[in-house]
């Protein structure tokens, strides 16, 4: 059997299989990222044209992109309608930028951590990950410098907002900071915004992408973590540049986006009715967020530290006595509790040991507090086995 | 700019300016393979569960996969709902395909003509394209035997049901031939399916796969052609080898496919809602066949030789006198009319001039005869042109 090369670097299902496990009821799940169910809007078909049944632009719907266009000229992004490419989820957009930059060896730069699946895609198509290391404010500068100045990778791919999974939130500083070097060294920027609106605290973050001077530059975005995930419907706006090549692989990709969900967007985006369901949305994570917060006081206070997240879905805790997490999952499984081990958001993962990304927007409050007592117990068990 | 080398083999957009071209209101159009608008059935929305909304499975959704897979077995292909991934339209099938099977001077083998899309796609990830000539009952299998024994194509992708562009549909014998020869040389078949169900005859075509003894093999269908290609729902079935890499790849091109679309097909797979609306298809479509076939008659009987298509949407022409079509675009666009020259479905296109694609099922009657009168208008205009 001679499949490609690339296959060979598909990555083992360590993940499906945890999120396999946590489908089952009986399991008290931090490991996903999902919405919670209570907070997905009803929305209306009724009015949806039958002509959106018919084959589309690869482009996606000519309204959609102006919609998704004035969005982002508000938030400081020069972009036109043209510039906008309609995706089948951001997910999309990564393997669309792979296709564009990467061949077998081709140096790239992330953030460490970073998204884990675009670490696996990025990968798959054969990338080497350089890193740079995230402080609580965004990427150690020094090291971005640092790197920039030893090799020419073929893009920067940075998730400033929120970030899955640390929750970190680059500081306006660090953000001028980065264009700045991005503009000096000429590379590429993909920023990934998924989580841009769950912000608590509404401070200020302007995309990056708005800040540079001469680097091309991808923005994506979803409509997954503010309206519905199952309509998967994201969009990416490209440096003029980037935009020709990026609609021919995605043309070759799936032809088009599906219509009626980019068409149930239309109805939601830059409208009033969204806005307020935004601050629903903000409410209830919020909540959800410190009602976390306190389980996580009572439970691991003693066994990890972390930062309160101000926006995003996720806690990413560090063990003040670390292990490889992974080592606890069969034990945490058998308790019925789900959560993600830290290792493999980092491109050298054995590198990287006892971090825990735990989501709080999704599991039920009356069982989270057991949920963090289980999980507590596994992790001192897994560090009195690593002690003896 | 350091793209990737695949970058450099995207094709020209040659295509992208036809079908744009076409938008134009005034362009009689026979480039495009859409579906008569008035043939998309009315879909009701009303009793989506909310839930739908909600990130779903990789594979697709349960119900939707066992009501694929009891269609398949229905049609002879061996198979469990297992097998079944639910794809973002069938084109994304040849997307995963191309990455589990090629890398940069994979080998691979074609039918010529095949569909320019799949070549299009398989050339950009770096595939040396082989391919068999196509007769009017299917494959040359003397041809392919020949190919089979200098080569070790890393798959074979063929479209054995009306193909595009050709119309041809394979004989039983041919199938069987088929079969026999990837079964003695172990080589997987990509079978793709889009057309299966629009017949005018009804005769039998059982797939090949389900003729298969040990070769390894991908079925795709997709509903864009019976019934709404503006949800993007399409599908594979593959040999349990094949099954959990294209799982995966499929989970790193965009975690899961729309499930509003898969909701709305599966109100309609295997009932006889759909049943009465594809008969109702099919009346229409043989109709306008029929009237396609008049005016050719009337307009090209003396420039072109061709076979009346028994099912699929596309007449497929030879010139008596040959010249490179593509040649004749630009004369035909400036009279409002549009067509797909044959040379880009071939891999060797300048080895193969003189064919026109013509799509009739898109088409205003009203409009059929005086189009295809100013095509051969231009087509006699080209060959004096050649002749001077």
């Amino acid at each position: 059997m001679a499949f490609s090369e690339r296959v060979a670097r598909l990555k083992s299902s360590l993940i499906r299989e945890i999120l396999a496990a946590a489908q089952r009821p009986e399991v008290m799940s931090f490991a996903g990222g999902l919405p919670a169910e209570a907070m997905l809007p009803k929305v209306e078909w009724a009015d949806m044209p039958v002509s959106m049944g018919q084959y589309g632009m690869s482009e996606g719907e000519p309204a959609l992109r102006e919609a998704l266009a004035a969005e982002a000229r508000a938030l400081g992004v020069p972009c036109e309608a043209s510039q906008v490419l309609v995706v089948s989820g951001s997910q999309q957009t990564l393997d669309l930028a792979a296709k564009l930059y990467i061949d077998q060896g081709t140096e790239i730069l992330l953030e460490a951590p970073t998204y884990l699946a675009a670490l696996q895609i990025f990968q798959l198509f054969g990338a080497d990950c350089l890193s740079v290391p995230l402080e609580a404010d965004g990427p150690d500068l020094v090291e971005l410098r640092a790197r920039l100045e030893q090799h020419r990778p073929a893009f920067i791919y940075l998730i400033p907002t929120f970030q899955n999974p640390s929750a970190v939130r680059y500081s306006e500083a660090k953000r001028d900071g980065v264009a700045a070097l991005l503009d000096e060294f000429g590379v590429t920027l993909i920023e990934d915004e998924p989580y841009r609106e769950l912000t608590f605290d509404g401070a200020s973050a302007t995309p990056i992408v708005s800040r540079l001077q001469r680097a091309s530059w991808i923005y994506t975005g979803t409509v997954s973590k503010t309206l519905l995930p199952g309509l998967r419907v994201g969009y990416l706006i490209a440096s003029p540049d980037l935009f020709p090549h990026l609609l021919r692989l995605k043309q070759s990709a799936d032809l088009h986006t599906n219509r009626v969900g980019q068409w149930q967007a239309l109805q939601w985006i830059g409208t009033e009715r969204l806005r307020d369901h935004l601050s629903e949305l903000r409410d209830f994570y919020r909540g959800r967020r410190d009602g976390f917060q306190a389980a996580l006081h009572r439970h691991f206070s003693e066994l990890a530290d972390w930062e309160l997240p101000q926006g995003g879905l996720f806690f990413w805790l560090t063990l003040k006595q670390p292990l490889d997490t992974r080592t606890l999952l069969k034990a945490a499984l058998a308790n019925d509790v789900a959560f993600m081990p830290g290792e493999p958001f980092f491109p050298d993962p054995d590198r990287n040991l006892g971090h825990l990304r735990l989501n709080f927007s999704h599991i039920d409050p009356a069982r989270l507090d057991e949920g963090l007592k289980r999980l507590a117990a596994v992790v001192r068990e897994g560090q009195a086995r690593q002690a003896a």
